[in-house]
């Protein structure tokens, strides 16, 4: 599972490099790195593109023995790792900020964790999840980004889009600003099918399904006209980004406490963010549109029949 | 020693505002607030001025009920926080990033804690500090900035300084970069020297040199000719402000975690900020002079025959 997986990632983040580079008119900057406990990773960035103010996909492959501080934040979920502290994680990570004010930003991570070799019960999950932040509320960019990811799911099962879509408005919530980070998309953690065949389908799935909800989107918003107000609102809630991603976000939490690459778990964070102080759009204003959805989040794809 | 305290710190806001209105040439906004379960402040804000981009000053003088949360975090240091929920604080806080990328970010805070009516041992501290993060390094400024707090503290015995001074550096410390957030000052906390009277005319010495301490630097600085080369690296160094503010300062942390006003817990963040992926400046440039003494803290006033 391991090779299968750390190439589902590499493939997926190529694939999705060659996409993002096709709508940027221009290539990536590309920085292999090693990590010294074991492993490494290929870190890919657009900055200050054409069509991007800032891009990162990350992949990486990595292992080595868990720390205590780690050991210890993970036995709650995971026992397994009471007695195992070898384990092996892959991972493709992705943040895209356009530099469009009507171009959402889009994050998306799928991830492989093992402990030891695997082959005890509960020893190995995948995690990840796809999701949605943007400056202006198109109800239609919603609709279809959830839409996409709602399908790749089902075809797993239709108990899963209705919890993972949840679990994303719940996970990126912004506790001190009442606020989600953005209308949402799905998010799981430690999941583990009756088999693995049958996890890795779906997690392929979902990460094969990024390209077919996002590109769209930027397509139909990459050019609309904009003025200097709307990079405003816009920076401010790049702003929020950086909040969610400094105080709430587990993985850049975890990543600047130990000995992850800073430069990659970083890569996230916009180029330009901006804070006012008590800033507050005008009632009934598209600004104040979007602070609506993010404050009671929405399902964007009603659920038939309950 | 409530009433007294509190009134120190408002006087020092009026102050301290006073002048830098001055500096500025123009007011003010002033928001008067209320906490919920007891309490309130005055917020200050200068925000898009003409020398400064963004200053907050704020005092605040609460009471009430500790958290579970808040007293267990406080019970290492304070037993008394064991069998005494009530509480009362008062402090200001005040952090000022002005345009002039030449001219430093200063913060200081001073802050006067009371469990129950502070009669029991252990029961009342005070804490606090001033400390500067320049873009650019000016070592007269630095130098100034450290001399002029060491005299305050000198008045109180010798001992203090050389410990605040690295507890300061100790305390604004980014783990995950190697840096220091600036140049340093002083910082300390859970301060109760033998009587209430010495400890609280420490904080007054301390807090009253603050003037001494900043004004002649944004004089020197604040109309010194830059290039948007210059406020490139402002900017990059304002994100390394933001990542230390949300990441690592307990102040922060704790307050949006609890139910803190956030816009006073977060006045602190500057207008704009920056991150681009792996930026690091020419060997031997005045950007890279900066980083070698944040990474290397520097004794500013080499202490005599020690």
């Amino acid at each position: 599972m391991r090779d299968r997986a750390q190439e589902l990632f590499r493939d997926t983040q190529d694939r999705i490099c060659a996409a993002v580079a096709r709508v940027e008119g221009g290539p990536f900057q590309e920085d292999h790195w090693d990590r010294p406990g074991g492993g490494g990773g290929r870190s890919r960035v657009i900055q200050g593109g054409a069509v991007f103010e800032k891009a990162g996909v990350n992949w990486s492959a990595v292992h080595g023995e868990l720390s205590d501080q780690a050991a210890a934040a993970m036995r709650a979920q995971h026992p397994a790792a009471e007695q195992e502290r070898r384990f092996f994680a892959t991972g493709i990570s992705l943040v895209i900020h356009p530099h469009n004010p009507f171009a959402p930003t889009v994050h998306a991570n799928y991830r492989y964790f093992e402990l030891g070799d695997g082959s005890r019960p509960g020893s190995w999950w995948f995690g990840g999840g796809a999701d949605l932040t943007p400056a202006y509320l198109f109800e239609e960019d919603a609709r279809q980004f959830h839409r996409v990811h709602k399908a790749a799911l089902d075809r797993h099962g239709a108990e899963h889009y209705p919890r993972f879509k949840r679990w994303c408005d719940d996970y990126f919530f912004l506790r001190h600003r009442g606020e989600r980070r953005g209308v949402g998309g799905i998010f799981f953690d430690n999941l583990a099918l009756e088999t693995a065949e049958a996890s890795v389908a779906l997690v392929s799935d979902c990460a094969g399904a990024f390209l077919d909800a996002w590109l769209p989107i930027i397509e139909r918003r990459r050019s609309a006209p904009y003025t200097s107000e709307h990079k405003r609102w816009q920076a401010l809630r790049r702003g929020r980004y950086v909040e969610f991603n400094l105080v709430w976000d587990r993985g850049t939490h975890f990543g600047l406490r130990t000995d992850a690459r800073v430069e990659s778990v970083l890569m996230s964070l916009p180029l330009t963010a901006r804070w006012e102080y008590d800033q507050h759009p005008e009632p009934g204003s598209p600004e104040a549109r979007v602070l609506e959805v993010l404050r009671e989040p929405v399902d964007w794809i009603p659920f038939d029949g309950d």
